[in-house]
């Protein structure tokens, strides 16, 4: 693939050169499966400002009673090693990854990927860049979380968090802005401005001017309910769903969009179910309604 | 199979002599990757009172917001023509269907299968007893309701009805007295009664005294989250449940067991997952916790 052709930012690492714990996740299907439902840019550097709004992966793992986790701020394990692996290669074919604050600060998300093509974990040029959503100016890294350990490694490209303009923000105290800073400090880290709250156009318009072609959407339920919505439905160019066999009961976190209509909220169409291990993976893209 | 040989009690229909209206559904996958999941019994006249409590299986579809309807009380249609061919199927395949109150008012189903095996609809020897599980007492059924229509026409064996215990009916009134009357007049319907609410132990036994050997359990919300429930999934044998490709939209009926513990309600082992159509299916046993 022609992506295997760009420069590797010398940081290709051979499964044997992988520190302890970092274990390269190979993909146990035929990739090619989820060709139709995936942005069709070649990797590199960007060309610039873009003019089109980029391509949007909705993605996120679920339980049979769809709840992505059994309460807030708290990591729940729902896919399997196959489609964690899948995810993991998904990641490698969009120039970033979103996720809320919230899922930033629950999880400590290292937000790259650990996909295994040939002799060893995807390069840093293959690797997408951590976005954290934050209108309110929530999100409280630590120095040693995950995301920057990786970026000072070189395994994953240092986050990008978008905030709300300052009158938005709940928390302005010295916690934000040492957040600010630590984001800053790293090479490519930014902080990037927003006027409105869940404005989709406006997040998807501020990511394309800073050269983002793709965006992989992997939580929390918030985000995701909103994306699902009536209106927030055209941002969003497909969706890959896995659901794991298991109940996690009533009162997590639950993957359901607000309804507006006396129907069904959201269709899909272009649907293919994919076995994955003991998880079952969907893609499908969203039906105009 | 052996119970093509059982006598058809002279009601086998040839799809020539389907009634107009009455489409016979033919499955289009290998049945056989159901097996593992359904009852092993042979069908024909029940052999008395049985020790063993029946098989159950615990069946029914959903959206990926694990929603079977849009509201309490209405109907929505989520299988696709593939899925609602196969849940025909599996009605062949047990001696009794069950459904709630709720259901049995709201959707007015005819609980009979029209599977096509060969050259027509199943016969009556294969048809699944309907049954209508009503602690309060609250089915109303109406003289013209399908289930009557189709015991009358010989297309579907007459419903028992599973009541509490005088004391616990909600609605004493002549409503009911009627209702018992209707359910009574046709060959070979029933009111059984039941000391408890919801108290499978009970429920099963009485059925298997009755001569049930297996049990389909369709729905509704209440009636699915009940048997999720911890203390309630070791009568449950299998189950297999249909995902639409949709999203209903928070508001409507969702099967989600109440949480007991702090982790996981229920997990599912062996499981298989089937694509049909637009739909996925997927069948499992639940993982003793």
């Amino acid at each position: 693939m022609e992506r295997d052709n760009q420069p590797n930012e010398g940081s290709e690492i051979s499964s044997a050169r992988c520190p302890p714990g970092v274990i390269p996740l190979h993909v146990a299907f035929d990739v090619n499966q989820l060709e139709p439902y995936l942005p069709q840019h070649s990797h590199g550097p960007s060309q610039g400002t873009e003019a089109v709004l980029p391509h949007v992966t909705l993605t996120y793992a679920q339980s049979l009673d769809s709840q992505i986790s059994l309460a807030p701020g708290t990591q729940t394990v729902l896919s399997g090693p196959e489609t964690k692996a899948m995810t993991h290669y998904l990641r490698t074919r969009h120039d970033a990854i979103l996720v809320g604050a919230g899922t930033a600060n629950a999880d400590n998300p290292g937000l790259n990927s650990r996909f295994a093509d040939g002799d060893g974990v995807v390069g840093l040029a293959r690797q997408p860049r951590p976005i954290v959503l934050d209108a309110r100016g929530l999100w409280r890294p630590k120095r040693d979380g995950k995301v920057f350990e990786l970026a000072r490694k070189g395994e994953g490209k240092a986050p990008w968090w978008i905030v709300g303009a300052s009158d938005q923000l709940e928390d302005r105290s010295s916690g934000y802005h040492e957040a600010v800073r630590l984001v800053r400090e790293e090479f490519g880290g930014k902080v990037l401005e927003m006027r409105s709250e869940k404005d989709w156009d406006e997040i998807l318009r501020l990511l394309a001017a800073e050269g983002i072609r793709s965006l992989m959407i992997e939580g929390g339920g918030s985000v995701i309910n909103s994306l699902l919505e009536v209106r927030n439905q055209k941002y969003v160019s497909s969706i890959i769903v896995t659901i794991a066999p298991t109940y996690l009961g009533k009162g997590g976190v639950a993957v359901s969009p607000n309804r507006t209509g006396s129907v069904n909220e959201a269709r899909l169409e272009v649907v293919k179910w994919i076995a994955m291990g003991q998880d079952v993976v969907m893609a499908g893209l969203l039906k105009e309604l």
